[in-house]
């Protein structure tokens, strides 16, 4: 049976690409030394682990000494938000309303060690306004973390124009670190990391048909890391190098980062076109339909008049199409976090599903998605 | 060239074993879903997943709910230790003296949260003696972390004896945890996870010849863990569960854990009679040729006369033996912590070294390794 083709489930995780994956593979078993060893058989990993670190940092157009090996996105994430706990002063973490758990979550239980915690609030329209982060600035704010895109409704934040506002408020104070996870957004929309007042950001391999178990922590200065061990990295992430999952993860950035995104984003407005005619649905927000530029190509967020989420999912699975309600990560809770963050009704976030796209999706397969829909809202609408 | 017939440095990394790891990319190309997704995709990647937690717990011992997979040793040693700052009140972390730095580089990060971190003090034969552990338990001692072999020496820590003084000094009181750091151990020595007053343990999959990025934390007890993000792992370890990793890491547990080692015991303390004889060579510690029972037959630590550690290293690389001086987590540091604990003297620090046995190591590769032992010091001492 053919998963791949009716898969869209692509913010949860890809497929892996084989080709990269077997080469990566071959290259491991070949220099499968100890990158931090100094013997010979050490030093060839290095060398292979410096390779890629160099591709990762020519696809994503920064340098090599900003690339950090991390074990995921999760990691990536809890690295430069943990690294405040290593200052002498307690202050506050700014975090936007609609983060992922791995900053969320993390952010929360820095509470227990007398942090203080804001979260910035989303508009309705599931984005986080310059103004709302400038708002809430404070003399003692150590870090701002927000997306890059939002992984349940596909929401692009403007992070260029935080970054902007918090420099200028920031004027002859200190600024606090602006941290970006870019884990939806890489592969999907294109992203200048280089961008002044971007500290750091994080990125995962299984979203663009890498390996699990590796991830990228871009970071353009250092820090003193609270996460430590064996001192790898640079000290940033500690554990024995993945060169197997380093490989194949540069490999796939230099195949999918900023790759144009045009005919998937022609035909995800075709798409959210042909859904919002459909009776009884609502995209998520509704005003994505006049603001489909706001929006990930890769991400739709619908939900469909008295057809729970989790009916509509088993539905489509019956029937071959592989969708999600919330995100994977949280898909255990039963609650839909984000969408509570911009104040969306009760009735829409119970009958809510996510759509996802990624790289192999055809325009074949999303009609044929639409149509699956239609089959089964008419079923229930019988 | 053939880099794994004369490699004796196995306790940084072992080579991979190739028919697990192609076996286990085969599985995952198959279940590459999201096994927190809800979809079928996701379903059969989560199958997968729990019959390699089934396959561990069977290699362990131990119930498959006491298995969490993480990203690697490293952060099976940060969760337990971390969990503690998730406790309203503060108190006492109580390290060995002899910890990897993933237990004692992280504990000494938890002094910047007000944590009261104590080193167990070691004996020189680079044992901590349970007495020196209680010795040490005060009211507010929320977890003792001892490892179970030492990296740098192989001295076998006596674990049993430890929880059970834990226990005991903690009777009608409130006991604290007990994490034992195994990642030397597995593989090596037999190990009994099921040991009472043992709470979690940290395990490595790159040491016993599977992938990097997997380690796996057994946890008898779940805890309110401080690292947090999507909640996977039953919120233990956050982060999309690596199946290929833990496919791997389980079979290769299931092949090497607790296998009989003493074929390469019997090698082993011939190899350290040979260079106990050696003139100028220090075995450390010395007090190991009466005490061979008291190391691990994989890790021998061995100082030569008037030849720098690196030194011995790269004349040894030269002729293609291929051995480490620290451990590979701590070689860029140029010091040695654990033997340092242990008060040895520093002429031996400084020209001690360390071989290593693995799975794949033959009693005619020591004899070619003690040969090029032979070679180098006669160059030296010519």
């Amino acid at each position: 049976m053919d998963y791949k083709k009716h898969y869209f489930d692509w913010a949860a995780t890809s497929p892996a690409d084989e080709d990269i994956l077997n080469e990566a593979v071959k290259i491991s078993l070949e220099n499968w030394g100890n990158p931090s060893g100094s013997n010979t058989v050490g030093k060839k990993a290095k060398t292979i682990l410096e390779e890629a670190r160099s591709t990762a940092a020519k696809a994503l157009g920064v340098k090599p000494d900003t690339i950090y090996f991390t074990s995921g996105g999760t990691e990536s994430n809890q690295i430069p938000l943990l690294a405040v706990m290593s200052k002498p002063l307690k202050g506050t973490v700014l975090i936007s309303s609609i983060e992922h758990p791995a900053v969320k979550a993390q952010a929360e239980a820095m509470k227990h060690c007398g942090w203080n915690v804001v979260e910035i609030p989303s508009n309705t329209d599931g984005i986080i306004e310059p103004e709302a982060v400038t708002s809430l600035l404070t003399n003692d704010t150590m870090i701002v973390a927000v997306m890059a895109v939002n992984n349940e409704t596909g929401s692009i934040q403007p992070i260029y124009e935080i970054a902007d506002a918090i420099t200028k408020a920031c004027e002859g104070k200190r600024r606090p670190k602006f941290h970006v996870d870019c884990v939806q957004a890489v592969g999907k929309i294109s992203i200048d990391l280089n961008y002044k007042g971007i500290d750091s950001a994080a990125l995962s391999s299984h979203k663009i048909c890498g390996p699990r178990g590796i991830g990228i922590l871009y970071m353009k200065d250092s820090i003193e890391p609270f996460l430590r061990g064996g001192g790898q990295e640079k000290g940033i992430r500690s554990g024995t190098e993945n060169v197997l999952g380093a490989v194949a993860f540069s490999k796939c950035l230099l195949r999918y980062f900023n790759k144009d995104n045009s005919a998937q984003k022609a035909k995800t407005d075709e798409f959210i076109e042909q859904l919002s005619k459909l009776p009884g649905c609502t995209i998520v927000p509704p005003s994505r339909i006049e603001k489909k530029d706001l929006f990930s190509p890769f991400i739709v967020q619908a939900a469909f008049a008295h057809i729970p989420g989790n009916v509509m999912l088993r539905s489509l699975d019956a029937i071959g199409f592989y969708i999600s309600t919330g995100s994977a990560c949280s898909s255990k809770k039963n609650s839909r976090p984000v969408l509570e963050a911009m104040h969306v009704p009760s009735e829409i976030r119970e009958t809510a599903v996510r759509f996802s796209f990624g790289q192999h999706t055809t325009p074949q397969a999303i009609d044929e998605l639409y149509d699956a829909i239609l089959s089964v809202t008419k079923q229930f609408n019988r």
